[in-house]
C-alpha cells in the first residue's frame, strides 16, 4: 500500500542510491541524542521565527525541600513521574504541534514499548482536536529518521493490541511513514515533513 | 478606550450589580488555588472533548539520583530552573492556546513582577505564530478573575519599561481584560473567552 498525502498526492519514498548517499555527508550527528538534535531544530526554528516548539520539562513530584538560605531551594528528596503526555508541542503557523521522540539501537523494528498507552490516548485526542500529532523515530544504528503521522501509528498500536507484533519493522516505516533527510540546518527538519503533508 | 474584540465588536463589561451578586453564588473556590481551579477547567474540557490544555511540569535541574534497587529512582538533590515558557498551553478546535495564569492578594492592582521578561517574550513569539496567548489573573481578595489579551499585557509591559507604573490597576482590568465570571462546571471557563474574542 503506498502512503498517500492528506491531499490525495503520493508520497514517493527516496531511492536507495540517496539514502546512501546521506551517509558521506559532512553534518553528522556527531553523538548526538536524538533528542539534542531536536532541541537544535527547535532553537533554530525560534531564532528564524519558523515555530515555537518546545520539550517539555521532565514531571518530578517533589517530596522535601530544603531553604539553605532565603533565596536558594535545594530539593532533597523527589521522584520521577509517568508523562501523562508528549514530549513536544507548540504553535506552528497557527497549527498545533504535539509529538513524541524516541530512539531505538535496534536494527529492524521500532519497539512499541517505547511508548505509553497514555501518551496514544493523548495524540489521538490532539488530532480529534485539529491539532498535528506523529511520532519521530531515529534508528541510531542506521541513523535514520522517521515521521510516522498518528493515524498510521494508531494502526500499529491497534495491531499490537489485536494480538499482532509488538513493534513497527524498518520496512513498515519505509513504506507507511516519511523519511527525514538530515540536511544542513537545522539537521532535522521534521516541520518540512509537516509543510509537505498540510500545505 | 473601550475594549474591542478583534472583530470590531464592542465589549460590554459586567455591571456592578452584577459582580456583586457574583459573591452569593453556591459554588465558590472552597480555598483552591488558581492553578487548582485551572486543573479542574482543563480536566473538564478533557473529559468533555472541548479542549486538550496541560499545566506544564515545573523545570527541574537533576544533580543527584539513587537508585536503591533496579526499578526506582531517587532523587537526592535538585534545583527549580526558571521557566521559559508559561504555564498552560495546548489545542482548542484547532487554535493553539497558551498562556500564564497569576493570583495577587493585592486588592488593587497586579504588580507586573509577578511575569518575567523572558514569558512576555514567549506570548510575544506565540501571537507571531498566530497562537492565542494572554494572561488570567485571580485577584484573591476579591474574588474576582480577568483574561487579559497579550496585546493589552505588552502595553502595560511597554508602560513600565518607559518608566510608567510597575502594576496593572485593578480598574484597569476593568477596562481593558476581560472579566471571567465564575459558573459552575467549570467554574473558571477561560474558554468562553476565547470564543467570544476569536469566533
Amino acid at each position: 500500500m503506498a502512503i498517500r498525502y492528506p491531499n490525495g498526492k503520493l508520497y514517493t519514498p527516496k531511492k536507495e542510491t540517496e539514502t546512501k548517499k546521506r551517509k558521506d555527508y559532512s553534518f553528522s550527528n556527531r553523538g548526538k541524542t536524538l533528542e539534542d538534535e531536536l532541541s537544535d531544530a527547535n532553537e533554530y526554528y525560534l531564532t528564524h521565527e519558523i515555530a515555537v516548539i518546545y520539550k517539555k520539562p521532565i514531571p518530578i513530584q517533589v517530596v522535601k525541600v530544603d531553604y539553605p538560605s532565603r533565596s536558594s531551594a535545594v530539593i532533597k528528596e523527589a521522584y520521577y513521574r509517568t508523562p501523562s503526555t508528549t514530549d513536544f508541542n507548540g504553535v506552528y503557523e497557527g497549527k498545533y504541534i504535539d509529538f513524541e521522540a524516541k530512539e531505538t539501537e535496534n536494527r529492524t523494528a521500532f519497539p512499541l514499548k517505547n511508548v505509553h498507552l497514555h501518551q496514544v490516548e493523548h495524540m489521538s485526542k490532539v488530532v480529534k482536536q485539529q491539532g498535528i500529532s506523529f511520532l519521530l523515530v531515529r534508528f541510531s544504528a542506521v541513523d535514520r529518521y522517521f515521521y510516522l503521522p498518528f493515524d498510521q501509528l494508531q494502526r500499529f498500536w491497534d495491531r499490537m493490541l489485536a494480538g499482532g507484533r509488538k513493534s513497527i519493522a524498518l520496512a513498515e516505516f519505509e513504506e507507511h511513514a516519511i523519511e527525514i533527510m538530515p540536511k544542513y540546518a537545522p539537521r532535522i527538519d521534521y516541520l518540512k515533513i509537516v509543510n509537505d503533508l498540510y500545505a
